[in-house]
């Protein structure tokens, strides 16, 4: 049994934790631009957060890597959108794209959102999200494959929504795309035949 | 560098992931009774796996017992709803609630939703979802007790929106969550304060 729970620093603690748990329900508003598989609306960043765990679960044997840490991808996927709750969605084509900004953006956001936790635990997600936007360890590598290879699904699937919405061309989707092969080289070679076939399909410009 | 991807087996075996991946896009469209904390829609059951994951996360040091195995019960809260595809969401609180009916109905959904994936990982699902609903283990208890933390909020933030259109009273709430002790005592307790405190203010009715 876990003795520590009963002094008042610890009921202190959950209550932190529980004003952050409420605060991270905000991401069931932020929109993406792509959409559920039906067709019937756009994705939301908390169910995109499940759906990315999910994918770590069944495609882990996938990576390129054997033996990653598949807590810390899980965990790395479930926040790596909290930031968005300030800064926002910016859709991966937009042509006014700034990384630089966004990024700045959402370190702030990172700051007040996390900061709201006691501080090992605004530490441990910083430093979880700051790994995964970094995209250099092979956790991050695999976690940034199953982030593109949604998307891709959504649009194969709703006719090109998002791609056709925002005249995504299909030089741009191998460009934007072509990291995955860090982190899996079978959902590369996967990303690539989707995106074939959305050219054939009429759902993806060839330029 | 993982070697084994090559085969067409590891091919056939990643497109039913695939197929799986894109079935369980449905949860997203499988509605709660509870609502999102602004009160403005109900909570599906994509975002409520998310939250959960997000809730084991950051209060596992308030489990009953330490040690727990956190993947276990990460993939467990992710999983946990999605045999409601195919057997929608029961209230909690809902009198003509039968759980045996309820159940046979979830072993079937599970057999035909899991039964997409390969064989090996079909067995792991379902293996995982009835430790889930069986709340033997420590971290089947510790889930079940998220699971029950986090309407309980939704209703206290949303002026008890469930509760009221469900006519639920204050004993239904204590007893139908009293197993929350079982994973975690500080969880308990708390959802105890919650409900006293939605009683004083007029959110839950007294019996």
């Amino acid at each position: 049994m876990n003795c520590g729970k009963k002094n008042p620093m610890s009921k202190e603690r959950f209550l932190k934790q529980i004003e952050f748990i409420k605060e991270i329900d905000k991401l069931k508003n932020v929109f993406r631009q792509t959409r559920i598989l039906d067709n019937s609306r756009e994705e939301n960043d908390a169910e995109h957060g499940w759906h990315l765990a999910m994918m770590a679960f069944i495609l882990e044997e996938h990576a390129n890597e054997l033996n990653l840490n598949m807590l810390k991808i899980i965990k790395m996927v479930l926040i790596h959108d909290i930031v968005e709750i300030d800064a926002g969605d910016t859709f991966l084509y937009a042509s006014n794209r700034n990384d630089e900004e966004i990024f700045q953006n959402e370190c702030k956001a990172a700051e007040r959102i996390f900061g709201l936790l006691p501080e090992d635990q605004k530490e441990e997600c910083i430093a979880l999200w700051k790994e995964y936007e970094a995209k250099e360890s092979k956790e991050a590598q695999f976690a940034a494959a199953l982030d593109r290879l949604e998307p891709i699904l959504q649009n194969c699937e709703t006719g090109g929504h998002a791609w056709k919405k925002h005249k995504v061309k299909y030089s741009s989707v191998l460009e934007r795309n072509r990291h995955t092969a860090e982190g899996s080289l079978i959902i590369w070679e996967y990303i690539q035949e989707l995106a074939k076939k959305a050219c054939d399909d009429g759902i993806l410009e060839k330029d």
